[in-house]
């Protein structure tokens, strides 16, 4: 019998991964997120701001080039290595579904993980909101103003949706995509959390 | 005080009207759908038909013709028809909202009642679940194949959403319109409702 997986898709800054990981704590599964990146850097014994990098941006297709007049195709390394950090998240993703239950955030893994019919939750929030989040949570060396914020979490938005549909074929935040969709602009997560995590863990058997 | 509201916008063949019905009986408030379009009729002395006629299509902007020579602004009567049905509607679902806290399906109910805050759902589900849905409840008289509900199916949704469109400037069933998006394709509408109404109930202080 399958673990049951919740995926958690969301737009950067509207507080997709304090959900996930309150819903996890509230539904006593496991939590992943960032510890698939620290997890594919041991193995593939790349950096782990390396492994980050790749997995954010869009990744290219591999194909291959002719250098010079050989006329030969030839693998680029670097996307060899991409791709081998693509592979190396696959399959992570699909060892962590099957030890235990858990809720992953991104890394399209509502697709990697299908047939484990995932309770696919897409979090997001008007712009205003999520500037006023990315502000409140910055870190010390984040100092940014209202308009960088603004144009950073486009170009985040950007980027996932990019990857996403690279590697679903699918639109990213489309709703026909995911089971539920959360408006976080006027919601409060600590509070809002426990009371989802009820309504959830009836559907599919959670 | 303003009452609760909650407005439900929904795909057709989505079940979105009996998430609202069921919601409704669960948090004890007011349902509203095909009763907005009975007291349209009552106060405009026009028949039930016609009125859900103008209400589903899309509606035209009014405006001065001239016939013939006399270049005199003439208002086409069907229009001022139409504009006193919409006219009607939007006061009713104002007065309905004042009197007690309501499920509103349809109609726009978002955008007239925003200032009382409602707590804004769509409901959708994929194509195949909704043509199972159509035939399931259909009528006596509606012998439909699955390609001709799925006809019907894409029909009624164009005309919902120039109609939203047309009212609220804003693109219908797109996320950002709404607190929650709930997709019916997988769910059991009758034992999620009760666990979504304790959800909402806390939110907004409903």
């Amino acid at each position: 019998m399958m673990n049951r997986i919740i995926t958690i898709g969301r737009e950067f800054g509207s507080g997709g991964r304090e959900i996930g990981r309150r819903l996890a704590e509230a539904l006593h599964m496991d939590y992943f997120d960032r510890e698939i990146i620290t997890e594919i850097s041991q193995r593939t014994q790349l950096a782990e701001e390396y492994v980050q990098l790749v997995v954010e941006r869009k990744p290219h297709k591999l194909y291959p080039i002719t250098i010079g007049r050989t006329m030969q195709p030839v693998i680029m390394p670097v996307s060899q290595t991409d791709q081998s950090i693509y592979i190396e998240q696959h399959r992570i993703i699909k060892e962590l579904a099957d030890k235990s239950p858990c809720v992953i955030v991104g890394r399209c893994a509502d697709e990697i993980l299908k047939e484990y019919k995932p309770v696919r939750i897409f979090v997001y929030a008007d712009m205003e909101s999520r500037i006023k989040r990315c502000q409140e949570r910055r870190s010390q060396e984040e100092s940014y103003t209202d308009k960088e914020w603004r144009q950073r979490i486009m170009e985040m938005d950007k980027k996932r949706s990019k990857y996403y549909e690279f590697y679903t074929g699918k639109k990213w935040g489309d709703k026909q995509n995911y089971d539920f969709c959360i408006n976080t602009s006027c919601l409060e997560i600590k509070s809002f959390v426990p009371r989802f995590a009820r309504l959830i863990e009836a559907e599919k058997d959670i």
